[in-house]
């Protein structure tokens, strides 16, 4: 199984700077790593088999960098991704870390620090295409409230629309190939976050005026913060086309955002969502969005990196064993999954005909089929064998 | 304040027949009341000031009554709507009980079983329109799964869409005035539900055959299992001009489905929830889909019931003291509610004029907007006296 | 590894009637699967390798069980032990099902149905006893509340110490070989329960007349529920000298009581719980407390319960592996665990000698400290190698 | 009811410097106020009717200050508090910002970091005393784990008892009149932190050498955190003789620790744990552990300050209010609170009686006592009707 755990660009794996590059200062503590140049970040996660990094604005250059440093910086960063081939596949801005965004951003209460928002984004949205970004990122982390006065909801969801109608219009006017994807997240840092999981986010994309320029990106641990079945999240958003990007790392239920490592915290719907991405012909990269803990040294950052691409190799390969054994064929047939695929409606029935169909209802033998057993336990059972490698 | 407390018709309170009538049979324990009459049901609840009542197909006739026995039953549930004046604004099937439905209705991996959970549903609605409901309520509570590889959530979803398009077919075709308003749901009894919060069903029905039929029926308890504020998520439904009902109910936090009496669980979110209603004009019915506990004997059920509404009717004298209170509106102007309603972009202004704009980005005084307090604690202090009478 | 997957006796699992024999009814739905005769439950438990079945009194009876019906019931159950060689190692009262328990049990505000609560224990007692039970098991589940001042928490608390000091007194006069083990659980059937955690089970005990008679039985899932590491509450009452019992089960985070088989919800805390019960030493039995999923017929429940123990034994031999692995000893060195388990002091050492210690502080290397890596990610890595079976 | 909404030193109102003095940096942005001297905050705090303030030593000093200017800053805080009148009930360490307990302080892996914890805590027990503190509060925020193998949670008790033996034997011997007061959180800073409930600290402070010297201090939205009762952990503390200290604020639920002000978050949870306080005759502090929300200016901090003594006075004239409303007796008479503080054995019953009286089980009306009503909801209604002034 060795050649499957070992990453190459193939696989698409990418990472934040913010990522790697994080100092480990938490709401009780501070750093306890030192500032990691981005140019080290970018010889290091090709090295580990990455095949891009991404980034926020202020990541590369700080939220007060002057014309020249950003030029400065940004000529040793290309540098740097021209020397290793490593690719910028998404690019995001930071809306959250200063304190003029307190309230927000696009909805900050503050219409001029909104308006500051917009301009910041549009910025590095220049910035994004010229590194050959395909997908922007929007994460609203500080859109949102702690009290219930604070925030007239319908009225921030239309400046929501305002910013996001603007930034496709740009980037259609631009014809630029770039496209959006939101981040959902119930809450932290705001008490609530707007949008707080991906079926708000989808949900509110209907109402833009280019929806099919943007999607979403869900992330792992933001859904599962909610409780949710991340998977479950995911396969709405494929099956609504709307999956153009996705965050993968770890969380432990219920609790503050932890981003773990990938495969750490809830291992069994880590599997499942990879079987989901492999299984569905995902083709975008394999974000991974987590923070080395705090406890670790600068060697302890990069073991955690190459674990976040080991697990997922893991969890791929188990899944395709899941997928090709016979026994799982069978089982699968046994819980009837076959006759889910199958429409629920004969080809051309309308309601007229299924109200005439008597065997659909007064003649339904419904004691019978309330006893069969759906063989839900073995089915799982089996994937359990092949994801610890005992099938 | 006590006729503001004392509720009438004109409050549009409704309590479905399985609320009133809950028996009290739980996971761990039998039922501690007997059976409720139908009939007793509308008689007491418009003895209390109710102006509708709801049920499942169930709960009035049972899962297997002959023609005979539901005609004789409904005439009387007809005389006693006649004789109380009680509205029917809601019906809804019961696709959950019996087990049949183990595994699902619309999503079930039996054919069959989704075939006569549509029938099941077509005969209700049926009867629904004779009594002049104009919401059909769907909660899906058994459309999900427990375990990964038990249900192919896209191809769960086809199925879900096929059975909205088929019931939106039949309700167009039949020329009803009738709409349908999906019920999430996080858990419980599934170990996860499709659609689980409001934002999910929101995005569904935008894939759906006639999304203007269709729209949401957010229930408190529901979004709060997720740890979610209940108040936004109806505040996005509102917006996206979706809610087309509302389960009012209480909730202590992330765990198992309590429904509690309305005020019960979160009083605060209970406030800001009839403060969006109350403000936004909704005009559907208060419905409360709560169970009185199980200590309760039919005596504390009625006592239960009767809280449900004086507490929304407290809310409701609440928050329109807190809205008529001047030092509430300087309070919002010194949070700059006002300026959330303001369009971000002046009128006519677009990306080029924005980019334009130095004052916006190059010449904008971060650190001074960085600075400005946004007054939240103060005014959500103005709320909390409100909401404690200490105004 | 296929030997080691295969439970016998010697692996010390049981269950509960009520697991196995759980036909189906949830809060939402009716029951799916017929009655299960003890009977045949004892032969089938056997047949997969279990040394143990445990039961509440109502689970061989019946609430309401004539003393003749008691005596012909009890009569084939003790043939079937004897016919498998099956044992009982634990025995427990339900005091919850019937809706006389409906405000609890050993503390619900009416005195006599205490005293009837206590009497029915004393009676199980003496037959666990004679069926050679070792432990008894004591869940409060109806001791709780839904609101503020239905129950005087104080005032419970004592009548649940008095229930404990009559029950083990019994014991203690009777000289049973017989011990208590309370299991928390955080809430649902009651919207609080009383001692929710393990660490209040255990706080609790201290304040009895009997502390020595009394541990706890912690269950997986219910931990979870309150969102704690159970592992860390199991090793706290290790570490107390308390873990009289276990329930082993699953769970997927702060929800409803699924009760999972065993591996699944949280696969990774379940790796940790078996590594800490086979390195501690424990040498009570694993008790399967779960329910198969109301989907499964009867071929699908004894799959389940295969999969519990099949699941245990495949962890307990990735632990093994884990912790003989020589990479993993100098992973643990790393991470400096040698360095946890030498005492804070040195032999004789006082804060006399702490206080003059200037190498403890005033030249203490504080930057130094602070660099130092923990090289935790690692050492979880080769958990996870070995987990998944890659290592 | 003006009067009694204004704080006075009677009613023992006490703030943290970190509280008022929190610069709202958080794991997602930056300060957005200025450092606040501590002088000022003792100011402040007294003129708005507190009577006393908290620090961890660092709040002071910060971590590196020298001898002399601490003494200089001691000097100035010495003044500021004889100039107001404010006390010092309580002191504690911060042993959690800085980068040297990244993994612990107590129970550090490293030893010489657990000896390094020690005495910085001895160092600032001599300060507490001197300045007049009864209460020494201990949170173990970074004592706990990320992953399985990095922490041996017995080893790690092992540690963490061995330092309080220590303090205990240290507080013993100079015989001051210090006691110690343990804060538990389930998690944060930490995946999951040792000692996560009240539950857990009061079970773990029984296994020490001076458990007399050792009680709790717990948090309202630490408990919460864990979806827990915090009225009822409280109410354990209490019957156990352990309540110490208290830290007052406001949490939404299960997520990340909010510390909003007290009475925001849960205001039912919140009334009821003013309620027990008052009702329970509890002698210490009120201290209020909060953070002013990020969004606001040092206005705002003042103005969140304030809330906090205005709802707990608020709540408590409510909660008296209730207590002495002759409905309000006659309802807990209803639901049977008179008999819940009754034992359950009459004065010289034993076991043997018990079992003689026919009454409690032969004979016992089981079905009449199951069907008389608990009138929960009643009772529960007029608490609500109390809270919100509709009384």
């Amino acid at each position: 199984m060795t050649d499957e755990l070992t990453p190459t660009p193939e696989d698409r794996f990418s990472f934040g700077l913010w990522t790697v590059g994080w100092a480990g200062r938490d709401p009780f503590g501070d750093a306890t790593r030192p500032p990691l140049d981005p140019v080290e970040a970018v010889h290091r996660l090709a090295a580990l088999g990455a095949h891009g990094v991404t980034f926020h604005d202020d990541d590369l250059f700080g939220f007060d960098a002057t014309d020249s440093r950003r030029e400065a910086i940004l000529k040793r960063f290309r540098q740097a991704l021209d020397a290793t081939g490593l690719k910028v596949p998404m690019a995001t801005t930071n809306l959250f870390t200063h304190p003029v965004f307190k309230d927000g951003a696009f909805t900050a209460n503050d219409r001029d620090v909104r308006r500051f928002a917009l301009r910041k984004t549009l910025r590095n949205i220049d910035l994004a295409v010229e590194l050959g970004a395909e997908v922007y990122v929007a994460w609203g982390g500080r859109e949102g409230a702690e009290s219930g006065a604070a925030k007239d909801v319908p009225a921030a969801l239309d400046r929501l629309k305002e910013a996001f109608d603007l930034l496709t219009a740009y980037v259609h006017e631009q014809r630029y190939p770039l496209r959006f994807a939101v981040e959902p997240k119930p809450n932290e840092p705001r008490g609530d976050i707007l949008l707080p999981t991906v079926g708000h986010a989808l949900a509110f994309i209907e109402r833009l005026e280019h929806p099919e320029l943007v999607g979403v990106n869900p992330e792992v641990g933001h859904e599962q913060m909610a409780g949710l079945n991340v998977t479950h999240g995911v396969a709405q958003a494929l099956w609504s086309g709307k999956l153009f990007h996705i965050d993968l790392n770890g969380q432990s239920g219920v609790k503050y955002d932890q981003d773990l490592r990938f495969g750490a915290g809830d291992l069994r719907q880590a599997f499942w969502l990879v079987d989901l991405l492999e299984s569905a012909g995902y083709r975008g990269s394999r974000h991974f969005d987590f923070k080395p803990p705090r406890t670790e040294d600068p060697d302890g950052v990069w073991d955690s990196a190459a674990g976040c691409m080991r697990n997922y190799l893991a969890l791929k390969a188990r899944s395709a064993a899941f997928r090709a054994d016979p026994r799982v064929a069978e089982a699968l047939r046994a819980a009837r999954l076959d006759d889910l695929a199958r429409p629920t409606l004969a080809p051309g029935e309308t309601v007229t005909t299924l109200l005439a169909d008597r065997s659909a209802y007064e003649e339904f033998d419904v004691a019978a089929a309330a006893e069969r057993g759906m063989a839900f336990e073995r089915l799982d059972q089996l994937a359990m064998d092949h994801l610890l490698g005992i099938a």
